[in-house]
């Protein structure tokens, strides 16, 4: 591609009117690009827009097709003075038409380059479908299960989210410059959207700044170091200002720190908000703080376009401060070289050919493959035997929708049922469909029963509705619905194996899932290829390699409960377990049901002779350990090696573990296997009370194991 | 009393060697003065102290009655080479023997002059017994009911706190110089205790500085303005530092800014737990980094004791610091008078007349009356009718310990049961006390349907036993025990009114008790006297006038819960209740069950005429509004009228509503009352980006009302 040099982008800039400068800065979403009557009756009269306003918009949201986007841009183009182009952006979460599982699924793979892929994917089947920016990858941390949104997050971990967020960044944008079958990334929420108080969606989020930098931020700052074109705002208050308002996060850090010099863009209408959360007047204070705190686009709000020129006239607002936002759009529309092709991508045969491809699906199925996690398995009641009875049961048997949230071009028509896929196979398997997630019938739990009868081992399959996770989905509840707890109570009485196969979009409490049931395994949302994944391991064909990268709490009573907390002053004694006055509750354990990184396989590997290089080193040195894998069983076993730290001592107080390092590796069946692992003392820096981010001299705890809970240690000490 | 001159004190230091400043600095139980074998093979040993040390140790904790004390004085006298007195130190909650219902509970009386009536009891029967010290107020505000030591506080509002801690303080302490009857004061936790993660106790606290000081910090400084002597240190860390070695909270906060002079107390072995914590390696850098943050009196651990000495030779602790603090100690002593006396107020025959007087019960007795509050009255079921069968059922029936936690010198035998308060009445009452809160026999059910059966209407007793709740006691399920909602689902079916009281320590989840019940009580624990005001109120004698001072949620999933949140960027809009992308919960209302304020009387009194004097104000202005109290009922009503303040737009987010004043009136039958009101703009002021405190001009919200829900609302402008 060609683009123009930065002084014909400069150039440009001062050849717009202040009004077409303002335009650029408007997000607008398709529908008024593509309604006839937009103007008249229609979404432009709503919000008090002119069709020369909407000629002069610098970007939409939320339209894409290869024609239709053609089409909106060639009209655009046709009525926009300098002909610059439109820029298409959407959410594409976790695949654009091949829909891959839901991103706490895709994280529970522990594979970034997997997830590198599948954002690959998405980015060429959104690219030929004529759209240029993805609202992803959602890189931030969640503690807390009942915020819906967790779907879309990696997790609980600063270090896997780095990774992750790397992971996605790469995948969609890949060779930017070069490639059309690639999309520019957006990094969101800035910042610690995902902390909301009591997990409730939008809500308020305190923190100190020390902890925001130390645990919240690192993922969005991994993702603009892997070249992140854009930043999107946070809907919630950080310190009780706005994220949208905030200079302190928007300029100080984002722009002066981490040195972001791509867009930065509202959520949606998240400007307008900042006069609800109380931090302005009136949509015209919500501008100027808008635009001060560094936001470029305005997305789907109108306080720029209605109250930036008066803002300049009252000489309130700079127009440097516009130029800078204007130069920042036309940047990255030469970086897409928009200028050269504004249809860069779009392509109606590569779109009929590509999107939901058979390649694609395949990866799909990987991804399902490797998201899934084995969560009980007594008595080795999986993987199903040929020669077994078997009865599936549940609402998800006939169920279509296993996208999840956030799958805007998935179509759940074309995603197959568990019973499509089960009923191609030879076993002996009987189906009992029960309707509702909410609901059990009589004849339902009548047929379940005479098929409970009648099997073997009882597989059911539960989970929540897509729509109870992702956006604005908070619950205080967090167990599956009555009805399917009953069916589970219900069949529990032919004292058969069962097993639960549970689909959703969050940790739940499966505490009583976990009693009544002999097998359970979490599919998350696991999207096209999911029932085939599912069915697969059910069976044995693939073993289960997934691993929680969030806790799943005992009760919702516990939470927040993460793997990476403190010790406290009183931490729990096991030596001295009648004492009370131990930082506990009454009536539950202080441990998650499942902690992070547990997940099962059908075999396993039991970790051996940990082994450090040199036990003291220097502050300028590297940590050199090994732990041999034995696989006594007569399967090869793939096992994610998880490496941990806990830095004993610290200006401040530091985790009980932290994740430094993993590695997914296969141990051939009756051998072991020696895995090394390397860090340097600089990795294991942290943020110190004067915000500088340095290593300290002392002892650290050197762990490894197969979860974070199961660990072999040793002590090292750093000197100075 | 007579004192010794400040020059006096500084050569008393003067005087003292090395190893006598450090015992100053040490508080020792009381066993180690009254356990004849205490150097052998009791406390001294096991701690490594030498008799020497124990003699030289400044203060005791948890020792007390008049002979006791006089006695433990006169030995450590007799040993300590400089006779400077030992200070005698206890845990004086909510009352010495004459037990006041739990702090929670008196704070819903809305009388900080209640408050202080109650520790004036408290602190004589504390002074005659010998104690100079009581560890109280505890001032943390708490939004989480998961947390056991919410008892012990005064519930979620800054401004009510405020009051309450200045009222505890004042009673206490009264004319201390002059007074032998007055103890000093500790308020505590120096800070924000009452925030712990998850409501875990003893559990990471984190918050931004501004939110610190915005919310937590406010009560402790009302402490201090009320002159109180001392403060305890928190168990929790403040932003990654344990609250006992921070520096920036107990050095440039505690005595820089708000000028403290007096002692700074550890709480039970934080010094030591520092080391757990994580930020000190071991006790002798816990000893370095508590002297250097300000700590003065190391409760219960020895790190002083053990390792002053050597930090001072190798140069790492300055003599000063301790001299420092050794001063501190001794001029509270000095202000106790114990120079002059060191028996202050200890008298046996004092002792005797004073401790558990009728005086004081009757005191109780008011206190109880004023704390129940009554949180459901369907069809007017209270008060009960002379005439009426009533049975009374439950737990708490024939339940002596009503006292709750932190009552150590309160004597559950000697604290009357409901029975033995409801059998001298007149009234048909039959009694089915069943035994267990945790279980419920089926003879005890039978019993209790038999009862049902004849009776007009059904009273149970139901609750949490006192150590469900107090320091260490948090839990994940603050719903009544299966067993007692069991009994309560199990008479509903009479069809007959249920009435339900609930002795409990924490706001609980009584969602489902409240749909069940036409009468619902909570009584706290309500103390000493607390069964007679209960069945005051039931009966009518006395109306029920309490108001929470905790906002009850409606489910554990809900928290935290609590009238003065922010708005949000997507509040809630009643005319769009369709709107799925607000701030809400999926399964639950954003609203608590009971909010923060609420409480019924028999009968009730309508809000009518809010004015405001002058709707527009200057900076330096007062608002001045009234409102008219409307009694159409045939009995005086005792009404808390509650003025609320919301200003609209802040530099940073400002609550939806905020408790800036409410005074207690009585309107007289068929009668209406105009009550006026008065606050500075002033008053109004916040904590800014910078931490100034200031107000701003701009549009406030007033309101008033009988409950922080239910309001009269008018809009005024503040000018510049």
């Amino acid at each position: 591609m060609t683009f123009l040099k930065q002084t014909e982008l400069v150039n440009l800039v001062a050849q717009l009117s202040l009004e077409e400068k303002i335009g650029q800065l408007q997000q607008l979403t398709g529908n008024f690009y593509t309604e006839e009557e937009a103007e008249i009756t229609g979404p432009m009269t709503e919000v008090g827009l002119t069709e020369k306003s909407v000629y002069e918009a610098g970007s939409v949201l939320g339209l894409s097709g290869a024609k239709a986007t053609m089409e909106a841009q060639s009209k655009y183009l046709s009525k926009n003075r300098l002909q610059i182009p439109l820029l298409f952006m959407a959410d594409i979460v976790h695949g654009y038409r091949t829909i891959f599982p839901i991103p706490l699924g895709l994280a529970s793979s522990w594979n970034p380059k997997l997830v590198k892929k599948t954002a690959q994917v998405a980015a060429v089947e959104s690219a030929v479908s004529g759209l240029h920016v993805t609202f992803s990858p959602m890189v931030d941390l969640v503690r807390d299960p009942r915020w819906g949104r967790v779907m879309e997050s990696t997790g609980e971990d600063p270090y896997l989210n780095q990774l992750y967020a790397k992971a996605f960044v790469e995948g969609y944008q890949g060779d930017l410059a070069n490639d059309p079958l690639t999309i520019a990334a957006c990094v969101k929420h800035f910042a610690a959207y995902g902390a909301p108080e009591g997990g409730r969606e939008y809500n308020t989020v305190n923190m100190s700044d020390r902890q925001l930098r130390e645990s919240y931020l690192p993922a969005y700052q991994a993702a603009l170091e892997a070249g992140c074109k854009l930043v999107m705002t946070a809907f919630n208050t950080v310190d009780g200002i706005p994220a949208t308002a905030n200079r302190y996060l928007n300029r100080d850090i984002l722009r002066k720190e981490f040195g972001f010099k791509g867009v930065l863009i509202s959520d949606w209408a998240a400007t307008k908000e900042v006069v609800a959360h109380g931090v302005a007047a009136n949509e015209k204070e919500a501008a100027a703080l808008s635009l001060k705190a560094g936001v470029d686009i305005e997305m789907m709000a109108f306080c720029y376009q209605h109250f930036l020129k008066e803002l300049v006239t009252e000489g309130k607002i700079s127009t440097d401060l516009i130029d800078e936002a204007v130069l920042r759009i036309l940047e990255l529309k030469n970086d897409l070289g928009l200028f050269e092709n504004p249809y860069r991508g779009a392509n109606e045969e590569q779109e009929a050919a590509l999107v939901f491809s058979k390649e694609h699906q395949e990866i799909a199925l990987q991804a399902a493959r490797e998201s899934i996690v084995l969560l009980e398995n007594k008595q080795n009641v999986l993987p199903l035997q040929k020669q077994e009875k078997v009865a599936f049961v549940g609402p998800f048997v006939e169920y279509h929708d296993l996208l999840g949230n956030w799958s805007w071009k998935g179509n759940p028509s074309e995603t197959e049922t568990i019973k499509e896929v089960a009923s191609k196979r030879k076993e002996s398997i009987e189906f009992v469909a029960t309707s509702g997630i909410w609901e059990l019938t009589d004849e339902e739990l009548t047929a379940a029963h005479k098929a409970a009868e009648k099997t073997d081992k009882i597989i059911l399959f539960l989970g929540e509705t897509a729509d109870m996770s992702g956006e604005a989905s908070s619950r205080t509840n967090i167990q599956l619905p009555t009805a399917q707890l009953t069916l589970l109570r219900e069949l529990k009485i032919h004292g058969k194996p069962i097993v639960v196969v549970t689909f959703n979009g969050r940790p739940l409490d499966l505490t009583e899932v976990a009693e009544l049931s002999d097998g359970l395994v979490e599919a998350w949302f696991p999207g096209t290829k999911g029932a085939q994944a599912v069915t697969e391991i059910l069976f044995g064909e693939t073993a289960p390699t997934g691993r929680l990268t969030m806790s799943f709490p005992r009760n919702v009573g516990q939470i927040p409960v993460y793997y990476n907390h403190f010790n406290t002053g009183r931490p729990i004694d096991a030596n001295d377990a009648d004492n009370k006055y131990v930082s506990k509750y009454l009536d539950v354990s202080n441990e998650p049901l499942y902690p992070f990184g547990y997940g099962l396989s059908y075999d396993k590997v039991s970790y051996q002779d940990l082994v450090i290089q040199e036990e003291t080193i220097g502050l300028d040195g590297k940590i050199s350990a090994s732990v041999t894998l034995q696989n006594n069983s007569n399967q090869p076993v793939t096992e994610t090696v998880q490496w941990y730290v806990r830095d004993i001592v610290g200006e401040v107080v530091r985790p009980m573990k932290e994740l430094k390092g993993f590695e997914t590796c296969i141990v051939p069946a009756g051998e072991s296997k020696l895995v090394t692992w390397e860090i340097s003392v600089e990795e294991l820096a942290y943020i110190h009370v004067n915000l500088e981010k340095k290593a300290d001299a002392g002892e650290f705890v050197v762990m490894v194991g197969s979860n974070s809970s199961e660990v072999l240690a040793k002590t090292i000490t750093v000197k100075n």
